[in-house]
């Protein structure tokens, strides 16, 4: 959006909205209008139909919206009382709902052409000035959100200031869909969400789980590596636990119902921090074993409405790349340093290159003393300093518990998503009483780190299935490689090259369907299988291979040794 | 128990009962007598007393005892009506509830010395007959196992016909006491079970987190290489999926109560296999894609009374080393022989060497035909008879879905645990309607084949710590070697030594207290680490180490290479 004064696309793209709504009630005289706010990216309106819209309406709506825009009429704002609001929208309920339930004595209606609607504005002067617009898809949306009011139908548009940048913006949105991870997970077979279990929940299908174990073993690997050890705990505890962290208090309606064993009720865990502390507290801890660092890839349930859940990036089960650090006050600064190295050289492994760095610090309500927070947050600030990272503020958006650093990752489409967190907690250690013995003999309250690198490990793996759209890198290919025999008689030497392959580690399959070779190649491209191994009679006599990528690109024949070479160093590369 | 006639040592341990309560009696005229029975290698008796008893105390009844046994009281039978009785145990009131409800006209009562117990027996001819005893503990009981009735104190002994034979069983309880998986657990920080989280459900502490991750590693590299696919499934579903896979109308006592999400039930999962089955119904299989076998190291929970929990044997929460393996009929041979020869494998490795197999069969009630129980069972049969391996039949033992082969697994004390489980399932195919589609083009019902080669990951372990006594085969040992420095100065090259062997993948601490070298040798040795590497002035000096083994022998200096040598022929060898 260089080319862009992003103050004129907002009112830009609203008095589409209104252009739009124009167009409809030309098409639908007895519409009903609800709202037509601007969105990231567009805007959308809601109507009350007589029939669901076909995309040759919406054809028919761009076409009207068009010589609306031609006839360039003026925008016109007004100032009308209630009782004068209530006459203009005399037949339009929704618009009455909205006018009854504002505050002001006086509202403003901004009225274009023929065409009046109830809006705070702004607007540009006249339609004229609406630069290039399309209209996107159509979906339902209750009234006001609320699923005992009627549906609606809601139309989104978007419009850009140049034609340039509304191609750039449906391709991009193009780009996006194709990459969806929802559908790629169904493609590539890698998910499902069942109904029959209810929603939210993912399944991980073989090839999705081959991809998450693959991200799971490098992760426990490199937390080995890094001085964490590994923790189990169970899914379940007494709700108790969690009046005592005060989640129950403070969270509860972000928890599950309890249940009911032996008369005592327990609780699927929305977290995996009670847990830990247990553990820390089955024996007295010196200040010489701290720092102690405990990772759990700890499945965690939360309560979401259904209605905001969303593939894997939106879930009510998921599986936290968690820890948590029992640290003194003077190694908070290296324990965050050696966190944010971690994160970073983790998000780059996997190929993310570009974060944007957050640092929320002290909200209104908070636990603790103001000097502890000074401390903690110069803390933060210190490490970050000492890494030479740029960061932003979020004055007041820490948690109540501590300031915390929030990283976001730019996605291959320079989308961002929610990744690494380190979140510093003075909270639990107090209601706890997590301690160690300091080397003066006395107790003295541990600090604790919350953190995840990956965040979930559902989300981040619907992050890289777009990030890639699908097309993994080798290390992390569910299959590596397949081999697909020219025709039934070079099936033996495809079955022992595989065999061979397989012996050196690698994830290959053999395509022996009777199907014609091209339509196998088709299938793996499809599948973003990263070699295609194709074997025929040449093959077969010389004990090689002929090699094609999934781009396409046919790079002919190989010997085994020089596709392992090769293959290992794909392999030894990771995010290339 | 060779040299001994096991019909007498029934009738022995019973009159020892006798003769015991006659000598709490003697010291507490006033006690009130509950029952006293036989069990497995000993019997117990149940008294209300004044106070709780003393070592001091067994020793005076064991005193006692002896003098009644030196009398040699004969036991006599009398056969008295249930007035009799009442009068002969007019001041016992746990003898008078038992009276009470016993149906039978007349009762037994048998009398020794001064005392006398209401008793079917049968009892040996005198007290002198009575072998060499042993009194080994007290425990509270509730009077008839009802917490809402007095707590007794039950005093359990044991009886054998030979003085060899009382040593040789007092010594395996001992060894069977040391190694005790849940006082290893504790010893070896391995694990925990949290009264705030609630019984049953196990926290696995960084060794023990290390051990389980080390086995399932194993597990899941064992299992790809033999042709299966991991999934993962959420640990929650609608209540609803219960139903129609069974178990809420056969298996709801086992289950956790329902919690309510948006006014839907749902249930915290006691099985992994519906969520397969989900999985399994996203697309349409060919005859030719199967056998699909699908594993998944799935936490489920099932409700257990807390009373019999015990340690990691009896959870509520445990994971399941589980499988589902889709097939068409004229398979289910070949895969069974596939998962007894898995099982085979991971018995081996993990050092047993001894177990029975048994075969159960259709139970009076089941599901499916005759015909296919009959198919199935024989299937199962020439499985077996294909390996070779000698098994007995368990006839009517089967679930109610299928045919079954358990196996039971000897540890070193040649102990029986509950191993590997196969069962062919008929019922879940029908009620999930799970079908492939045949060479015929047709719909045909899979075979289900549920097996585990573990059980479940934390009886496994509990298996494995009391098998191993705790000192793990090296490729499982948590930490495998500790370098301990002889004095201060030598903690640079203790460091540089460490960080060494860690590059190599060795799993390797460092202690560095300024403790005594012989307390950190011992200390090692408790914690059953398997290689301490001493290093001082001399091997510094030369690069090298000095080897102790967890046994105490001491090998003396080793070069770094010859040290890897070894460690790593270990590893390879796994049971050893």
């Amino acid at each position: 959006m260089q080319s862009q004064d992003t103050d004129k696309l907002g009112p830009m793209r609203h008095s589409a909205a209104h252009v739009m709504a124009e167009a409809v009630r030309q098409l639908f005289p007895d519409a009903q209008f609800g709202i037509g706010p601007t969105i990231q990216d567009g805007f959308y309106y809601d109507f009350d139909l007589p029939r669901p819209l076909t995309p040759e309406d919406l054809a028919d709506i761009e076409s009207s919206m068009r010589d609306i825009i031609a006839a360039d009429y003026p925008f016109l704002r007004e100032e009308v009382d209630k009782e004068a609001a209530r006459e203009l929208f005399a037949h339009q309920i929704y618009k009455l709902e909205l006018i009854q339930e504002l505050p002001e004595p006086r509202l403003t209606v901004y009225r274009q052409g023929s065409f009046t609607d109830l809006c705070r504005g702004p607007h540009v002067a006249s339609t004229g000035q609406i630069g290039p617009f399309k209209l996107l898809s159509v979906a339902g949306a209750y009234w006001r959100g609320d699923e005992n009011r009627p549906m609606l139908q809601r139309i989104y548009g978007t419009v850009f200031a140049t034609s340039q940048e509304l191609a750039a913006y449906l391709t991009r949105r193009e780009e996006a869909e194709r990459r969806d991870h929802r559908r790629l997970g169904r493609e590539l077979d890698l998910f499902s969400l069942q109904e029959a279990a209810g929603p939210g929940l993912v399944f991980w299908h073989p090839k999705g789980a081959r991809l998450r174990r693959l991200i799971e073993d490098f992760w426990v690997a490199e937390h080995y590596q890094r001085g964490y050890q590994l923790v189990y705990t169970p899914h379940v505890a007494k709700t108790d636990l969690w009046h005592t962290s005060g989640h129950w208090e403070l969270y509860r309606e972000n928890m599950f119902s309890p249940m009911d064993v032996e008369g005592q009720e327990y609780i699927i865990k929305p977290m995996n921090c009670p847990g830990h502390i247990l553990m820390y507290q089955t024996h007295l801890h010196s200040y010489r074993e701290l720092p102690l660092r405990w990772a759990e890839l700890g499945t965690v349930y939360r309560y979401e409405r259904s209605g905001v859940l969303h593939g894997l990036t939106r879930v009510r089960g998921f599986t936290q790349d968690d820890a948590h650090i029992f640290c003194r006050p003077d190694q908070l600064e290296s324990e965050v340093v050696g966190v944010v190295e971690l994160a970073r050289y983790m998000m780059e492994t996997f190929g993310f290159k570009e974060y944007e760095i957050r640092l929320s610090t002290r909200p209104e309500k908070y636990a603790g003393t103001l000097e502890v927070w000074e401390e903690a947050t110069a803390t933060l600030e210190r490490a970050l300093a000492q890494l030479a990272l740029p960061y932003e503020i979020d004055p007041g958006e820490g948690v109540f518990y501590g300031p915390k650093i929030d990283v976001r990752i730019k996605d291959a489409l320079g989308r961002a998503w929610q990744g690494p967190t380190i979140q510093v907690d003075f909270n639990l250690p107090l209601r706890f009483h997590v301690t160690y013995v300091g080397e003066d003999g006395k107790e003295h309250l541990v600090v604790m780190v919350h953190r995840t690198v990956l965040g979930s490990i559902e989300r981040f793996l619907g992050c890289l299935i777009e990030h890639y759209a699908g097309a993994f890198p080798v290390w992390l290919a569910p299959v590596q490689a397949v081999v697909i025999p020219i025709s039934d008689r070079h099936e033996d030497y495809a079955r022992r090259l595989a065999e061979e392959l397989r012996r050196e580690g690698l994830r290959v399959e053999t395509d022996l369907r009777s199907e014609r070779m091209n339509l196998k190649v088709r299938e793996a491209q499809l599948n973003k299988v990263p070699y295609m191994l194709i074997v025929g009679d040449k093959e077969a006599a010389a004990g090689n291979l002929s090699l094609r990528l999934r781009s396409g690109q046919d790079l002919g024949p190989q010997t085994v040794a020089q596709f392992l070479t090769r293959i290992r160093e794909d392999i030894a590369q990771k995010a290339s």
